[in-house]
């Protein structure tokens, strides 16, 4: 029998009614919320338990607020990331960062920041193995799925590789620009991704939507060619719910199990 | 030339400031920082600057507060969880738990929970595809590093494997879980994570000892058999600031880029 559970605090059991709603249709993503003074009527409980419910689906990434207008229903459901497929996608026509918004159906957006010749970032550098201040190309993005922001993306090439080649476009042509790095003599052979959790700073929360203190997730992308060096790193920040990561891998030490009847 | 920064926030000065003397050794472990009216006097700035500078640095997993005595440095740097490395330990006997702690030489500690027959929930059952409710061995942990808590762990295995075996011990033997299910013939070959971020629960933040509203990092590990049966889940909560998650693999489509000289 499974143990008992302690009952739910009253914001969890608020939290719970809000979500069925959601899910059930009740609320729907065109109008806003009942407000907290609204729902605490309603509902029979202090404005600051409603509070506390709000502010925990809002963490779950399934509400927002706009200011001004009130809390949304968010229009993009969580995304799964598979690292290794979305970087298999190019051949197929995909750019690895439209490949999880397609296959939810959504509608993918990229703006272009920044294109051009920078001096590396401290932290840039370090994993290029350049100087600091060396130059590299920045590539730098905004992405959206139906126009909700879904990573901020900079990418970053050494520009002894990058300098006078496609990678400087905009549309870096078919096939993006692990295979422009490929016909350099530089194609990516091995992926490092370094995942790490972290409050947005304001200027994040504000690119991305977040409301105050959510965490973002920061990827540190490193693509390696066959001769082992860092041609590529792309630092993404991206809010930390809306986010499932995938990655899978076979076990290097497989073959060193004992077998079932003990021997080596 | 890089570009003009706009000027830091006062609590990002702040911040910065405190981070620098946690770093050159100005405050040390062994006693408490000083206090908010005290920074505030020091430093000329408000106490809601203090306080938003100290949220940060808890945020960024410098320092934690303990109830009553005041903020302190945390003990536990930031740990690298090479997913790969972690599962291959196993033949120098160490556990995979361990493996990063004690890179850091810090002492882990494991608390066994519970390890017995249960039925399975809703999401183990999914993922082990078998019924809900249906008998699984429930693994249940809290990990720490120097006594500070570092992760919550729960290891599920289908119980038709599990029944009678040595795998409902406390300690299951030399090379672990892993080497076991090796010689019942179901050792993994594959492994799957899909991580998450998300607010810790009350429970959660109170074993962790983590601050109200900081993120955890939820994993969900999936060891697979070589009859691509899911033989074992592992969910691990984490306080999200104290881990940095490594991944590379392979890029399985390395040879489909075109050559240099632009040959198939």
């Amino acid at each position: 029998m499974a143990a008992i559970q302690p009952p739910k605090a009253q914001y969890q059991q608020v939290a719970a009614l809000l979500r069925e709603r959601i899910h059930d249709g009740t609320y729907t993503a065109d109008q806003p919320l009942p407000s907290e003074p609204q729902l605490s009527a309603e509902l029979g409980v202090s404005r600051q338990t409603i509070n506390r419910a709000m502010n925990l689906l809002r963490s779950e990434g399934l509400v927002r607020v706009r200011r001004g207008f009130g809390t949304f229903i968010r229009g993009v459901p969580q995304v799964t990331r598979d690292a290794k497929k979305r970087y298999a996608a190019r051949n197929q026509g995909t750019g690895a960062g439209d490949v999880e918004i397609k296959a939810l159906g959504l509608t993918p957006r990229t703006e272009y920041v920044e294109i051009g010749r920078v001096p590396a970032p401290a932290a840039v550098a370090t994993v290029l193995s350049i100087e600091t201040g060396a130059p590299v190309l920045v590539r730098r993005r905004h992405l959206f799925a139906n126009d909700e922001p879904t990573q901020l993306a900079d990418s970053y090439i050494p520009w002894d590789i990058a300098e006078g080649t496609e990678l400087l476009n905009r549309n870096v042509g078919r096939g993006g620009s692990y295979t422009r790095l490929a016909e350099l003599g530089h194609g990516p052979v091995r992926f490092t991704e370094e995942v790490t959790v972290r409050t947005a700073t304001d200027d994040e929360a504000s690119l991305l939507e977040l409301d105050g203190g959510q965490p973002v997730i920061d990827i540190t992308h490193i693509a390696w060619d066959a001769a082992d060096r860092p041609v590529e790193v792309a630092l993404h920040v991206m809010p930390g719910n809306l986010w499932r990561l995938r990655y899978d891998w076979d076990d290097p030490t497989a073959d060193e199990y004992p077998t079932v009847d003990g021997e080596v």
